[in-house]
């Protein structure tokens, strides 16, 4: 399969910002200078970041909410969502929109963070590449990318990465400073700089190590989406902002342009920067429980999405906090597979961002939150009851 | 007529991100964290520079473009708009897209930064508080914002702002690192920030100083429009961006939300840093052409219209690169007035930005370009023989 593609390692390292430029240009040194500014006043919140002036005020461009509907009849529902920190509910059953909630203030068609939900627009991505023989999962990394060779990442399976299962020294302690996952936060423009702090997220992939001992425990680590979509890069030649719309959103029948935080060198933040509205991520959802298709556009293939919903090897997470509430899981190509008799599986970001569905009542429920922690295991235990609680009233 | 006025000057110093936020938060340090996350989390591009995930390929969703139409005709046109570095030109007669020319790659949805054409955006919101009885362009600098007493415009009148006579020691020199316009980029996050810079844009406008001698000669200096906005905050309580939109970009008819980059504390760079379309941006050409009105609606008086058009002292501005081009011309309330015969005035920004109003013709010229240079005589000379060359071929 992989015969006929080009050589990955020896194509040059980076697609550019401009098509026809330089890897990496123009930056925020010189992105107002010729022939740079040809492009970037053109994108200029690439490098700056920006705030709207509105062409219609608030007030007057709300779109109407279609609101609870049936789940209204579900006991202390609005409560249960304001106590868990709700900004955007969108509840979609064969394909229609049947409750939605705002907290107020929040715009439908306003986006939101997705914080690690991305990871898993990023695995459906890798999907695509997968299905069109471009890219064999059960290569080694640095087949599609030589820089990687030596780091933790170099000699793993891409389908090893997919699964989270890389043998990696990680700290994805969301509120350590010294942890490498606050490391990357800096270099991706998330937080302030430190000086000694690698120029770009490339570099900050190529310089992680590891044990070696890849495929044997689940060890979540977000680096290794960002792995995933420089590979994307490179089998594609497109930035990974331009990839994902090209294969993914652009055939989803959204309604808005998602957006995505990119780094010095405009990499995007592939594992937590993509924000889109809570009604276009049900598509995603949508995608998922109908094999690969939406509205009769078949986008990844039914054998992608089954083997995904399959799910990993439940043993390699046993022991996780996940595993304590969804016994018998499994995290497999970027998603979550709860194991449960229910055959639901969820996409899930820190502070409580969610696609969960479920094949049974053939529901899709999108909850945008924004939780004072990053994660617990009660947040987690209690939003698995509560979309349980929602698919059951809207399935019955 | 102040009378009626809050005490400003005792005011809460900026309004909050967040509305009932405190001042200035969340920032790049905090952002992630609760409570400030409920509204970071919807408006990630404040903090960290994004970029698009289109919902729609460019190839569907390119609009149709008029072309040259009748400036077709026009000897040379394509190579002059070519040779001066043009992304986008629209002209507009009688209110009707008359003409238009987008270079390859330029999308006429996508939106073009426009420079100092952000000043004359800021003249006009201006002029509707002046209107609406809540501005006295006679009064001190330092009666709207107290913090600038001292600095060189405490003593300055918001007239003397609007006009640009005031007496402030600041090089307007784009290519010199030691320049304050420099260093106000980097204070916006236009360039890599230095440890010495101020920490946000307010600091940086109460740390300038001058001799005091306001009102005698016309001198450009960015800064002003920033003191402006900050004016304009303190009035309305509603940051700057939200300010121009309430009370101008949402009244216009405008197809697509404008943006401006926002520095650390979310202050909008008022004087430079606002992109939209070409075709949006030719209804502030037309709001001016029909004294103040556009489809019917009333944006602003036709008496604040008519002040600005009149100009300024031309004595002020004597021995300028400017007169050099349009002898007999001034700068009023932001716009450029030519002095000319024709009577036609303009909004400029560096690197080729244009809002070209021509009263005989009722033409509006729109041109968003990407010069080498940030601007000089011969461009300048060039372009206004390019736009009166445009007006008359199309008024013919």
């Amino acid at each position: 399969m992989t015969s006929l593609l080009p050589p990955h390692s020896t194509r040059a390292a980076h697609p550019s910002r401009v098509p026809g430029g330089s890897a990496g240009e123009p930056t925020l040194e010189n992105w107002q200078d010729a022939p740079h500014n040809r492009w970037a006043f053109g994108h200029v919140a690439e490098f700056v970041p920006t705030a709207p002036i509105a062409h219609r005020l608030s007030e007057e461009s709300a779109r109407p909410v279609l609101g609870l509907g049936r789940l209204a009849a579900l006991p202390r529902l609005v409560e249960r969502l304001e106590q868990s920190y709700t900004d955007a509910l969108v509840v979609v059953r064969d394909g229609t929109i049947a409750a939605e909630y705002y907290r107020d203030g929040v715009d439908p068609d306003g986006v939101h963070l997705l914080m690690s939900v991305s990871k898993s627009i990023c695995g459906l991505t890798i999907g695509t590449l997968v299905d069109d023989g471009l890219l064999d999962p059960e290569l080694r990394v640095d087949h599609y990318i030589s820089e990687l060779a030596g780091s933790a990442y170099g000699d793993a399976t891409v389908q090893q990465v997919l699964d989270m299962t890389v043998d990696v020294d990680y700290d994805e302690d969301y509120r350590n400073p010294a942890s490498e996952v606050q490391a990357q936060d800096r270099v991706a423009g998330w937080r302030p700089r430190l000086p000694e702090d690698p120029p770009d997220t490339y570099a900050f992939l190529t310089a992680l190590r590891g044990g070696g001992r890849h495929g044997e425990r689940f060890r979540y680590c977000s680096a290794g989406t960002d792995v995933l979509a420089w590979i994307v890069e490179n089998i594609t030649g497109l930035r990974y902002p331009d990839a994902v719309s090209r294969r993914l959103w652009s055939k989803l029948g959204c309604e808005h342009d998602a957006q995505i935080t990119v780094d010095a060198r405009g990499f995007g933040f592939a594992n937590g920067g993509i924000s889109c509205t809570a009604r276009d991520l049900t598509r995603v959802g949508r995608l998922m429980l109908d094999d690969g298709v939406i509205e009769g556009r078949r986008v990844v293939s039914a054998e992608w999405v089954r083997r995904t919903i399959q799910g990993g090897n439940p043993e390699a997470a046993s022991g996780t906090i996940f595993q304590r509430v969804h016994a018998g899981g499994s995290y497999s190509n970027q998603w979550w597979i709860t194991g449960s008799s229910r055959g639901d599986y969820y996409a899930v970001g820190i502070h409580g961002q969610f696609i969960w569905v479920d094949p049974r009542t053939r529901t899709v429920v999108v909850k945008l939150s924004s939780w004072p922690e990053p994660v617990t295991e009660e947040w987690n235990r209690l939003h698995a009851r509560l979309f349980r609680d929602i698919c059951d009233a809207i399935g019955s």
